[in-house]
């Protein structure tokens, strides 16, 4: 009974599906049935509902700190019952995704490196008669649950070629300046932007003896720091967060509020004269 | 040390205490100390609080997705410190239900078969000197980690009859029409109504050849779908979701503010003209 | 390789991350990395944001009831950035504690009894190139996984004498009067004041052949209650609640909404004409 060697990773999951509900209860219970021995641990069960971005970026900014062989299990699903794929992707870097093809896995799986995906199409390894709204339950969690206790990837269903991207625009240098945008906001009200560290250091080259501001559309110019203890309580600033990427905020405040802020929001990293 | 046979099921808990305190953490080390190894699964902690119906509604859709011993811990207890009961159940389906008697149990108890009934009186199975205010860390969680460990019912307390019922009304025909109502908000916003499949099904019968809609009382006429996808965005729409009841929804919006809707609201199913 | 002694303890994590971005999740993603047999078991992560005293209140009424030897770890860290120091605390009850040195700790620390401190200084138990903004994921996580494993706490850094307090004020008498304050309103909407179950009983001995009630600013005199059942249903009370201090509260209702009450409310005790 002892042979089989004890698997010491996860299944680690995150969706949209919320606290109040018994949703997340259900898919962990089908998840205990196949696989009870797996630990579940939940990235986030919070995210803005059918928000697919910001369910993207969650996971692309979680999935490097698990364990290799991690199985990942996402479900933000708006397609739930159309004809969007169910699939999963085995990637180069050792982790599994499981969820809908809808973008979600995307940006984590590039990162991980794409090695092969299947569409879950196998009936023996999914619910009898899976309803039409809930797949997370009924096709994600048993297939999950099977890759965890080592089912091959072939098992689950047919190979396919490619899946749905989802790219999240770049920042584009116009002149003196480097302009990006909101794409997240997150739960402490920071305004997350496209200005990844690395556009940011390849621009700031260039002005390497002048000063950089970061500029909304509020007309606030706000100082760019390395922490927030850099400004006083209730000053905005302008910081590389935990995501690594450009953030707008308020020490110890929200910064969607006091600028009534939301996804879209231009920001710019500009020259000081 | 290990000769006792390894448990492969978890403890299932579900309670309306919310996700800002520290009492699902409190609960969760008391059977920590006592079951160490048993696995917890949380179902939901953010049932609408004292709402015994929205609790038992998520504990009777979730129940047979779990491993069959499963021990369900459920606390919604509005009458805590009063005289209701502690009880814990043993059911046909294999699984035990602790909680406060007060109806919470009742319908996942039905469905799963009720073989016996304790009131959790055993002294030396809770904490000494329970609080009056809370007793799912003093009183319940004690006995589930027991329970799991194998300790048996019988030692838990007494055994009594039966238990307060919790009744959800059934939905009524009225010539052409199948009348019921919201009994549950869920997180997205869906309305979730007391008209199950089955009972749709037997008056759908009635009237094969003809088309059926949903109507609720804004006046508005919703298409009877199979999937969110049949109707565009921001579209409203009534569907048998995951509860296998019929619910009202707005594909990608909440039905519940745009139709200012709550539990009670009625809905009919009505054979078009 | 079985020759380890399986440890029975989890690693217990309390923060101000919420429920709705990735944080909580690449924290416990760390954690599986370093020791993947560790359980682990949220006490909240819904602590008010950058709200301290919540957050060592909620670990104060928490770590009791606990293992003896888990590992605490806590984060609300409105100071990550700055000089506030890094810590892992040991007890002589046997849990550890690990979280920023900022009063957070304190409180179950000092309940749970002082043995060693040290600064977490230690450059291979934690993520290299660690962010200035999330010492959550890339020093805590890695300190409070070893210290499970068995790292000894002085291999993590240097010892220090002692941490930054965080005194939470006694109540005082005056008179006829035994004056607090509400220190915590909790997610039911109980405001939790700072006056404990001892204080009181000392001040009712003086009294103790007369009535006694609680007053607040709104002019309200409230009952103290053992159980929320000796009102009705919408009356205000006064009773001790799980954390064995003074709250105020409205039986199936909110306190905090009714009395329009915040953090530093004055509650009074007094004796009855």
């Amino acid at each position: 009974m002892q042979s089989q060697p004890r698997r010491r990773y996860p299944i680690a999951l995150l969706s949209d599906f919320g606290y109040r509900d018994h949703y997340v209860g259900a898919m962990k219970g089908v998840i205990a049935n196949i696989a009870p021995d797996a630990p579940l641990i939940d990235i986030s069960h919070g995210i803005p509902p059918q928000s697919i971005i910001a369910g993207a970026i969650a996971l692309r900014e979680s999935w490097r700190y698990f364990p290799r062989r991690t199985v990942f299990l996402a479900v933000v699903d708006p397609g739930v019952g159309t004809t969007r794929r169910a699939i999963a992707i085995e990637t180069a870097a050792g982790c599994r995704l499981v969820g809908p093809d809808n973008g979600l896995l995307f940006p984590a799986a590039k990162e991980a490196g794409i090695v092969r995906i299947v569409e879950l199409t196998s009936q023996r390894h999914r619910l009898p008669r899976p309803s039409a709204t809930f797949h997370g339950r009924d096709v994600f969690a048993p297939a999950a649950a099977y890759l965890w206790k080592g089912t091959r990837p072939a098992a689950l269903g047919r190979a396919v070629e490619d899946i749905e991207p989802l790219d999240i625009a770049h920042p584009r240098v116009g002149g003196n300046e480097l302009r990006g945008e909101v794409i997240y906001v997150d739960g402490y009200g920071n305004l997350v932007t496209n200005i990844d560290r690395a556009s940011f250091m390849q621009f700031a080259a260039r002005f390497s003896s002048r000063g950089l501001s970061v500029k909304i559309p509020s007309g606030a110019s706000l100082p760019l720091c390395e922490t927030y203890g850099e400004v006083p309580k209730g000053a905005p600033l302008a910081t590389f967060g935990s995501f690594e990427l450009l953030e707008v905020a308020i020490r110890d405040g929200s910064a969607a509020r006091r600028f009534a802020a939301q996804s879209g929001m231009p920001v710019k990293v500009y020259v000081r004269k």
